[in-house]
């Protein structure tokens, strides 16, 4: 195990249909949000989706979490900054940190523990835990 | 062509999360509710999930479109009509009327055109529209 | 604190778009569930949508978490048992549990941390977190 | 009538749960997407989400549509390009056209028809249909 280094950062403006009745962030929004963000941060690392798909590399969930601590309302500019803050051998967490655009103010502390996996024999078929490509992983701080 | 008769019937009851900050429908989820309708009436004439795959078939859209008369708010429970409303030799048309279950208000019309198809050589590879076999148009009152 | 004993129960039938490019759930898609689950739950307890709305109650969340055990594909119908497991004075916590409808088997485990709260002078107004009404947490095994 | 000049244009990129099993675009997601882009549009020309709220104003969908020509996948880059295309005294028409930033080839075509509306006492309150600003109707290019 070892710390990361590597930050992603992620614009989201908060839409309406991503928003509740009471007007603020309809909570799955987060997760979708952090979802996004560790594909974004694994593609700056040199594995955009295209080369995920070509390599039959895939990252499924183990599990996820999140601490809802400020709410954003429709049209609120928000950052996540999210970075692998623990590293196994083949599982790995993603954290992520939602704050403000405006001002920094922290919205939400989350995380998702990753599996790197490779579809045996293409799109489709039984997944097999291995290790993250050294590169990927160098880029990524672990 | 001809006019379809089986008709499919799906309860839908207005999430939280399916709101907008105005407190009624976030529109777009009319069209998540047809394309579930649409998939619920294919299972119901023969079709599930399971069978399409196995039969590498799906039914992409060609377009859609939805009038939006009266709007539901969260909690309210919500019944899609469902129907093949025109027949083409691959494509066809469902017609989706969402009412109120309540008292059978009428909340919007829409409408889905697809084309049947098969994947060539399996899932990810190309499409071919081809006919819907003839015992499931046959069920769908086509 | 004790331990709750009213158990909550939603059918979900995995739908095409609550799926990912890998054919499987879209992991925030529990957290959807999770959130219709506990609403349904508080409803079944005598508090719809149409009480929450009227009594000015709300009940937003502190954090959540789920960790993802098998993951169901398209069509699979899917079941949510809730619980409150866990009371605070103002807070509650909501255990769910995602089973297969076909076998029981366990999807994934999650919970959500929640406050009651109401708005102090309407829809839109400050909220003040308060002890649920004592029918509502009796009828929720509290 | 009249034909608008005023364009807007959004970078979308295509999310992992954007997407659908068979690998592209699930459809309800440009309707997401045309609605954020309407309200980008109108944010644009002077009348962001907080000023809307402010003024009471809120614009109601009277039906939408949209025609599917080409699909993108997971990580495709595209841009919606969106214009009021058609003047009524309170309801209005948004043309969207959404291309593949990297080729603009046209991926789909859809619109919104919508009213310009005011809350008469404030937010949840009725609304009442009437002609938008006149700032913001000229920097749509009404």
């Amino acid at each position: 195990m070892s710390e990361a280094s590597g930050l992603g950062r992620m614009r989201q403006v908060l839409e309406w249909g991503e928003c509740d009745p009471a007007g603020i962030i309809y909570y799955p929004t987060y997760y979708r949000w952090m979802d996004s963000a560790t594909w974004a941060l694994v593609a700056a690392a040199g594995y955009p989706a295209s080369r995920m798909r070509e390599e039959h590399f895939t990252m499924p969930l183990v599990d996820s979490q999140c601490a809802f601590l400020s709410s954003p309302t429709f049209g609120d500019e928000c950052e996540v900054r999210s970075r692998v803050s623990k590293w196994g051998r083949t599982s790995f967490t993603v954290s992520h940190e939602v704050v403000l655009a405006a001002d920094g103010r922290v919205l939400a502390r989350g995380s998702e523990s990753r599996v790197w996996c490779r579809y045996e024999a293409g799109p489709g078929s039984p997944l097999r835990a291995e290790p993250m490509p050294a590169a990927l992983r160098t880029a990524l701080g672990g």
